[in-house]
Order: structure tokens, then C-alpha cells, then sequence
């Protein structure tokens, strides 16, 4: 992108969106916006050879989207920047409707759906827009780290022949004359990897949850950054890796974006320290009723509702100053078959930021005998007799953990919900646009 | 990963899987193989320190995984690059059962459908373990052009409302009460992200289709990896676009793993010249009937076949001594109602890559009135105003494509088909594991 400011005196082509037409007596402005970025194009009426352009910026409403060739020039009377593009020629390339069926500015004007039915000018105001730039350097840092750790990125699919984990929130799909299911989680294909002789795997991918929820977290579809890696010692590499690579991550965000962040979430981007606090469930609960006055309701002892997170949350700043912390210890009956248990506790954790969960991980369970007998604890049986059979002929040690990008997204920015984040959201109610 | 030969002497770790596993009278060997690399574990018998490893390796079947601790030794005896690892301890993490179902080594042994039951082990034949390293290697590069490029990447939905493109070939899904289906390409959301004023956008994600046919390059779920960019002049700035992301691409590969493709799959990776060559449809189907006596059938006039296909790469390679080729001019009626037209003629492109079509790229029609009037003449009306109302209130210049990332593969490597260069094919007839 140009840095106008490095373009003084110089020409220059810019082309964007005609955010703002004004026709004055003996002047037009129009402030043209580019990926966020604006500048003012001067067109003084009166010069002769402007005449041509006068004309065509008489006929152009905000929003159409126009070429420009001029020189910027510095004028301290300029609000943007003290800079102005003082233009040789003007080409429209799209004219906008002058009316638009939302303000881009002013979000509170219009119901969010109506926001989200019409996403493409909706994007256009700054807050939504940089929603994208950001997440682009956060998940292009994060696979940067993974690169230089020698993983693999691997494409699994979405169409598969049975509900996995958990039958009752999978979208069924016509296949032909037969059947097939959407991937809640690329879990066991990651896995299928591992027992595949790659020692460490990663995928960016949708997925797929038929849960029939409205929360601000919960979406029908959404984009999961996955890995997983073999000959682990247990999941404290697995936490070892996720707070790298959140690191990697939330260091090339502060770096690229920390003030405009700062300027317009109003958020301090932190890089969090290494290691992260950790703390055991029942340790957790006594913490927030001490604390707190806070007993987990009964059906949620041994695991995490909405509320134990957030309070967890308020307690790791408190305690350790941290917005990250790792939860482990959860009662098996909590925690899904694969994961490996030792003395009957899963070896796995959730980790909270901001309030919310972004990640449960684990070692997985990779000796056949034990996944066998765990999963029929669970009840599963014939559906996942091709899963287990990765683990019958050499499988390594292995865990690893997914990440939501569009919740960590939403947390980052410190967004009210996925509808704000995403895209374009889908729910329970909502498939278009 | 361990550089074996700057290690000798030194003491190391390896996990990996015991491929080979001879136990002899006086001493027992272990191909150990971790990511493709192999080492010979040689223990003495005779030692006394030996013995518990001894009794371990006794039991160690072909293909269980361990992890030895050791020390590296030149020694000009073994095979495997001169060096050996004198185990100090053997740690067995999971036991093999003895008999495969498929031979790793001898891919001939199993019928394609009993090695694609068995993906997990199949991919550890070094032939098929490689392919997603060097594809990691490959979309690495390709992105990181994006990224120095000022790309923005989105994540589209999967789900969507209206069987898009072309209703026949498209994925019922049952959502709730309703009826949902499976994005073919993520088309329309691309043009999306260019009317909500992103100049340039990436998505690299799996696409579906439902087409029931069984060639040796389709499948009924791929991953594509796409991009959009606005303020195009025409479609050749499209085609620049994707000379260097390619050049990119394989530069990267030949750098990483040349040396590696030519040893396994016999083949030269070419880092193409840019310009690659253009010829318009009607001269090349001159070209082809005077070189080679091929007329075109009469229903495919207009477009290309796969025959069509093969020729022009022949002719590619005859009279430019290059790979590639862009084909230009198809007829209208052959092409999607969103490519610009100019004097009737689409302002797009398909790009021919060993014998094979790769992509259709084009300058897309960014005009609400003309796009309109082309999509009536398809016959599309209601089913994608969603679609056209990105037009209407600004939207500029545009155009992209998409690159199916496996048939890429497929043909970087020479290899047969979709089945043998997918980690998971999904056809007609196959939705397992």
C-alpha cells in the first residue's frame, strides 16, 4: 500500500471508494478511502482545466468507486493528515446507489441482522473492516511459528461417513443414494496423521455443529486452527506449544496493529508472559469460592459453564496478572474418550482468555487397548471402529489442541459477539447471505 | 529435525517408527524411521549394558514405535548414509500388530481401494509421506507471496442458502427445519469481500461438488485455494497475478525439495519463465488440427476437453518449450454469466499445466445493469440476488482464481490420480475412513 506521506510532491494513481462527495460553490472534496485508509481529492472549480472533472464528480454519489491521478500535496488545512490529492483525472468505476440500505458510520442505527443481511457495506465502516486485516497477521503469524517447527499442513476432510463425537449435533448431507455427515472437528483425521508417520500436523478449516444455540460464542459453522504432535511426554508439551504459538501470534498482531487496535477497539494488545498459570479444577473452585462466593452448580461440577470462565478470568488477573490461564485436571466424565487418562484424570486442560475458553487440548490416548476400553465407557462403538483401527499397527505418543480463530478474534478485539466477527455468520436462524 | 550427520558422536534422541526390526545371533538392527529420515539402530548382543535392550528389541514387531536415546557413529559398514545410533536405552511407545494390511513398501501388492481403507499406513510409504510435505512447502510460498502482496485471507461460509453456480452438482444439507447446501467455490464471496472494500483477498478451503463421475481428477470434496484483487485494467493483470504466484510456488519447491521429487517421482521441477505463453481458443485449435490432425467434437467447440487439453500442452511444449500455458477467447455460452464480456468475448482465461486444465481465471463483471442482463440470459434470477446487490452500491474492478491445491500436487509430482494425492480421497463411492 502507498504511504502518502512518502509521496509528496510525487504522483500518484489511488483508487477506492468516494466515501464522501462535497460540492461546494467553487470547490469539490471528495475524501476517498482506501483499505482504510483515506485522503482528500481537491477540485477547484474555477481552474479551466478541471472543467471535465467538475463535471463527472457533479454526477458522483458517496460510495462509487472511482480512479484517481494526481499529486499529493501537503496543506495544514486538511484535517486528514495535513495532505491533499490534487487531481489530473478522475475515472469512476462504479456508481453506488445513493441510497444504502445501512449507514456505514453509525452501527447503532440499524438491527444487527440487517447489519449482517447486507455484510458487504457493513464491512465498510473501520471497526468491521480492520476485523480481517488483524486476524490475517494473527493466523499468518501463528503458521509462521508452526512452519519453522517443522509441521505439516494437512487438508482433512468434511464429508464423512459417521457422526463422530457426538452424534446429536452433526448436519446430515445427501451423498448420493447414501448418507454422509459434516466434521464437527478434524480430530481424528489429525490424529490418522500422527499414526501416519507426520510427527507434527496442522490444519485452518471449517467446521461444522448443528447445535441449535444462540450464544454470542457459538456459531453453526466456524474456522478452527488445529494441531497436532507426536512424541509428546505428556500434555504439558501440548500447553508448551500453545502458549508459543500464542505468543508468535499476539507479537506480530501488537507489532502490526497494537496502536490502531489501541485506537479504535480501545484495547491494549498484551504478549503475555511464558509460562502461563495453571491451576487444578477442585484447586479452581475452592479459588472462586473463597474469592468469590462462587459454588459451580451441581450438574456442572468437574467441568466449566460460561460462568466459572469468567470468574476464572477475573481470578488469573487478580492472582497471577495474567489474561491467560490454564485449567487442568476436569472429571473424565467431562472430557471426551480419546483423551489419555492417568489415575483416572484426564490429561488434557481448557485454556480461558478474557473469560471465555478458547482451547481444550490433551495427550490423546494412543495405546489400542485403553482407547478401546475408554470408548466403550463412552458408548461408542461401531461408528468409530475405523479410528481406533490408527492405533493397531504403530502410533507414537501424541496431543495436541484447536483453536477457534473466530472467538479468539472476537476476544481479541474485545467484540460483544461472533455475529460482529465472522465474516459472515451462521446460526440457527441465519444461512445468508 | 535432526541433521543426523551433524550429530555424530553426540548424544541424541530419535522416536520414530521401527521399521525394520532383524534380530541375528550376535546383534539386532532397527531401520528407525522419523518423518521420512531413517538410522540404523545397531545393538551388540554380547554387552552386557545391553541385555534389557536386548530382551525389548525380541519382542519389538515391524513398524511399532520407540524412542532410543544414543549416540551416532560413523561407521562405512551401513547402508543407511554411513552412520549408526548405539542405543543407551530403547523406551517402546506403542507395539504393531505383526501382520499390515497393505505392504508399505510394495504399493503394487494391494488393490487402490484396500490401500485408500488403509490411508494411514499407505502414507508411510515415502512415495505417498512426501506428497504433504512438499505440498506444505508449495502453499507455504504461495501464501507468503499473498501475504508480501497485501492480501487479506477470509474465511467463507460453507454453508450456504441457494445451490449457487450451477444447481445440479450441489450438496443437499439438512439444516434444522430447512434445507442448506455445500458451497461449490467460494465465488461470490470473494466478490463479496471486494465490494466491502478489501482490495485483495485469499481463502484457501475446501469446496464441494457434487459430480458423479470417476476420473483421475475429480473428487467430491477438494481444497481450493483462491483470490480476488481489485482495480484490475483487464484480465491480464489477473494472469500476472498467478504467473508469479506460481513461480513463487515452485521455486520455493525445487529450493526445499528438488532434489528430493527427482530421486522419488523422476521428476524435474521447472520454475517457469514468466510471461508464460497465451493463444487465443480458435488459433489454438488451428494449431492443434495442423500439428496434430485434431478437430475439435462439435458440442465441446468453443471450450476444451481433456484431449484438448493434452494437445495444447504438447503444443505448448513444441513451440514455446513451456509448461504452461493460458488459453484465452472461450465462447460465452461456455463460461459463467459473471466474466466480463468485451465485444462478446469473455475476458478470461483458462491455464493448461502438463496436459492438465489448473484454472479458470478472469476479469469479472463489476457492473450491476450488464451483470444482470447476463445472468437473465443464463437463466439465473432469484437464487442469486443476494449475489448481484453487492453491485449496487460501488463496488470496482475486479477479478481472480482459483487453483484446486491437489490436482496441483497431482501434477507436480506425476502422479496417476486424485485417489493417490489427496490425504483423503472423497468420490462417489468413497466416504471412508
Amino acid at each position: 500500500m502507498i504511504d502518502y506521506k512518502k509521496q509528496i510532491n510525487k504522483k500518484v494513481t489511488i483508487s477506492g471508494f468516494a466515501e464522501k462527495v462535497r460540492n461546494l460553490q467553487w470547490v469539490q472534496f471528495i475524501v476517498l478511502r482506501n483499505e482504510g485508509k483515506r485522503i482528500q481529492v481537491t477540485i477547484e472549480k474555477s481552474e479551466e482545466k478541471n472543467r471535465e472533472m467538475t463535471l463527472i464528480v457533479d454526477k458522483l454519489t458517496n460510495e462509487s468507486t472511482i480512479t484517481v491521478t494526481g499529486v499529493i500535496k501537503e496543506n495544514e488545512n486538511v484535517k486528514l493528515g495535513g495532505l491533499e490529492l490534487i487531481p489530473d483525472s478522475i475515472k469512476v468505476t462504479s456508481i453506488s446507489d445513493k441510497e444504502l440500505p445501512i449507514s456505514i458510520t453509525n452501527k447503532g442505527a440499524s438491527q444487527i441482522d440487517t447489519r449482517m443481511d447486507n455484510r458487504f457495506i457493513d464491512l465498510r465502516n473501520d471497526a468491521n473492516f480492520y476485523i480481517f486485516k488483524i486476524q490475517t497477521e494473527f493466523i499468518r503469524a501463528m503458521r509462521q511459528y508452526l512452519y519453522e517447527n517443522d509441521f505439516t499442513e494437512i487438508h482433512t476432510p468434511k464429508l464423512i461417513a459417521a457422526a463422530s463425537e457426538s452424534g446429536s449435533e452433526v448436519f446430515e448431507v445427501d451423498y448420493f443414494k447414501n448418507k454422509a455427515y459434516l466434521a464437527q472437528s478434524p480430530q481424528f483425521y489429525k490424529q490418522m496423521a500422527i499414526a501416519a508417520g507426520y510427527e507434527r500436523v496442522f490444519e485452518v478449516a471449517p467446521c461444522f455443529r448443528a447445535e441449535n444455540s444462540n450464544t454470542n460464542r457459538h456459531a453453526t459453522e466456524f474456522t478452527s486452527f488445529d494441531l497436532e504432535f507426536a512424541n509428546i511426554n505428556s500434555y504439558e508439551d501440548v500447553m508448551a506449544v500453545e502458549e508459543e504459538l500464542l505468543v508468535a501470534g499476539l507479537t506480530a498482531v501488537k507489532e502490526k496493529y497494537g496502536d490502531l487496535i489501541k485506537e479504535i477497539y480501545g484495547v491494549d494488545v498484551v504478549v503475555p508472559t511464558i509460562p502461563f498459570p495453571r491451576i487444578k479444577l477442585q484447586d479452581l473452585y475452592k479459588e472462586l469460592s473463597e474469592r468469590y462466593g462462587y459454588k459451580v452448580p451441581s450438574h456442572d461440577v468437574g467441568d466449566m459453564n460460561a460462568e466459572t470462565e469468567k470468574l476464572t478470568s477475573r481470578f488469573a488477573m487478580e492472582k497471577y496478572g495474567h489474561e491467560f490461564i490454564f485449567v487442568t485436571d476436569f472429571s473424565k466424565t467431562k472430557r471426551a474418550f480419546y483423551h489419555m487418562r492417568k489415575d483416572d484424570v484426564p490429561q488434557g486442560y481448557d485454556l480461558i482468555w478474557k473469560g471465555t475458553e478458547i482451547t481444550t487440548g490433551a495427550q490423546r490416548e494412543h495405546r489400542y487397548d485403553v482407547l478401546e476400553k475408554q470408548a466403550s465407557e463412552k458408548g461408542l462403538g461401531e461408528d468409530i471402529k475405523f479410528y481406533k483401527n490408527f492405533f493397531k499397527y504403530g502410533c507414537p505418543p501424541h496431543g495436541g489442541f484447536g483453536l477457534g480463530i473466530d472467538r479468539l478474534t472476537m476476544l481479541l478485539l474485545n467484540l460483544p459477539s461472533l455475529k460482529e466477527t465472522m465474516f459472515l455468520f451462521r446460526g440457527p436462524n441465519r444461512i445468508t447471505p
